[in-house]
């Protein structure tokens, strides 16, 4: 309960009910009870693991209201989590929001933000099944996806061997390369087959991955290339070459983009040489970009440019663009 | 990753290296993977539902800096969550913290902050198995629980049957009487016995209660016994009467405020009168204050007061307080 500002209990528990009306649009059947008692009750399928992740989504942090409607700022906050989910190759099952909203904010842009949320949610049939609302000074979200995954079947980020190759998903950069002109005081009306405001979590490729038991680590692209590549190095022990030429750069973007640029939220994996990855999973081209070489302390990353010379790949993230 | 506020990355992943090394102060054996891999992997006991909660703690919403001083703010926060295990008989496995922090709050506050919700972790036997960090305008922690309890043993707040009698642990009304006299202006200094500063979560009862099968129905008081006491009655479709004379007010308390006053996080249970409630459960006073009727569409709860008459007990909360 709010104690310090006691003229919002009224509207919160108009929020709550909002909530709750919305939570009834999907459905799981491992929810065995959701909003309305002291926890959320939850019964995973047998023989397998629970996956939890938790992310922010901060107003001017993570989004800007003049740029980012409330239905994408909905849809993103879910689909950060969703990724996460995707990335160890599992389902999802429930979603728990924690909702602090300025007390001026307009109720409709609540109801946006919700709608955004659950038209995602009801998509991988993920339910809201708890959370919490507050007061707060700036719009702030904060989700928690709980999903599950057969026992010991997880894609960890630690798997990655010499010698495997690497892959991604779909395309890379179109994420930045928007907001790159949102920066530079474009108006861009956020639309739904967008990267940037409408990403699709890749959750039917990382399972289907999972399932195949092809690839050796995972992550999924939040942070851009540089970084996430460099975490599956980082906790496998090992280093990688990628080739410039290979990188699939979305239409809208640049090489440079692709490499640096985050929430692409597409799946970066290794697997074995021997593997057969297909050429595309339920649509989402499957990309060989690299492979995967012995710790090297001098570099994580190198990276063949388009004249063939290997260069060291700094893990440069979204910072590179600012200056 | 912030995207908007990149000065603070490195400050972030100053304050994801501290909480990593906090977090393996304690450790729980359902936690097969923490931090640092896309999802936190879990695997609760065989036979067992899995319980999740998340509260929010907001500076200036549900604490000042200039009254909780940064160790009672991180003890509470957890506190929350481990009340809401409680009422529903469970055991606490693991929490994650989503943390926002002003750029300028002194690194020393967030140690502190993590320092008081390691201790309370540990003495539970919680592990911290994830998060996100953040850039935020006031001190915002996001806390979610998860625990676990033999299927279908959870305590609900819809189990409650006309002739029960109710039941609270331990002393309401100290909490508020606190944070009374800190609204009047007194300086107080965190003391640990506090049940202001460092809530116990009641979990040993709570999970003593339901391996015994006694309550029917059960909820923590953490809204102030008029509202919770409602939250059973309308979730269980009943009525309840309180005797004035049975409440267990604190030594510093009235009895106004252990009736309205919020922030207990005791245990308030209903169970049938043939069931054989002990005068203590490991040490925590358990006292009858009343019995469930049949539900009354006038008012939900009446209370018995000194002089034995009958009145209408409206949820007034906190706000009671306040004019």
């Amino acid at each position: 309960l709010v104690i310090f500002e006691l003229t919002l209990v009224a509207a919160e528990k108009t929020l709550i009910e909002r909530i709750r009306r919305f939570a009834l649009q999907s459905r799981n059947r491992a929810v065995v009870r959701g909003i309305g008692d002291d926890c959320a009750i939850l019964r995973p399928s047998r023989g397998h693991e629970l996956l939890v992740t938790t992310d922010f989504s901060i107003e001017d942090v993570h989004f800007r209201r003049q740029w980012h409607t409330a239905r994408s700022v909905g849809h993103r906050c879910l689909a950060r989590g969703l990724s996460d989910i995707a990335a160890m190759g599992g389902e999802p099952l429930a979603c728990f929001l924690s909702l602090g909203l300025p007390p001026k904010l307009p109720q409709r842009w609540a109801d946006e933000f919700l709608q955004g949320l659950s038209r995602l949610a009801k998509s991988y049939g993920v339910q809201l099944a708890g959370g919490d609302v507050s007061a707060s000074h700036k719009v702030t979200a904060d989700i928690m996806v709980v999903g599950q995954v057969p026992a010991g079947e997880a894609v960890l980020r630690s798997g990655a061997r010499a010698g495997d190759l690497i892959y991604v998903t779909g395309e890379l950069g179109s994420s930045a390369a928007t907001l790159k002109q949102l920066l530079a005081g474009r108006k861009i009306r956020p639309s739904i087959g967008s990267r940037h405001f409408f990403p699709d979590p890749r959750l039917n490729a990382g399972a289907w991955l999972r399932r195949h038991a092809l690839p050796t680590s995972m992550i999924d692209l939040s942070d851009g290339l540089s970084i996430d590549l460099g975490h599956i190095c980082e906790e496998s022990g090992v280093s990688a070459i990628i080739d410039a030429k290979r990188i699939p750069v979305a239409r809208n973007s640049t090489l440079d983009l692709a490499l640096h640029g985050g929430e692409d939220y597409e799946l970066l994996f290794t697997a074995s040489v021997k593997a057969r990855i297909p050429a595309a999973i339920g649509g989402i081209k499957v990309t060989h970009i690299g492979s995967v070489a012995k710790k090297d302390y001098r570099s994580a990353i190198r990276i063949l440019d388009e004249n063939g010379r290997a260069r060291a790949l700094r893990p440069l993230g979204w910072q590179h663009f600012r200056a």
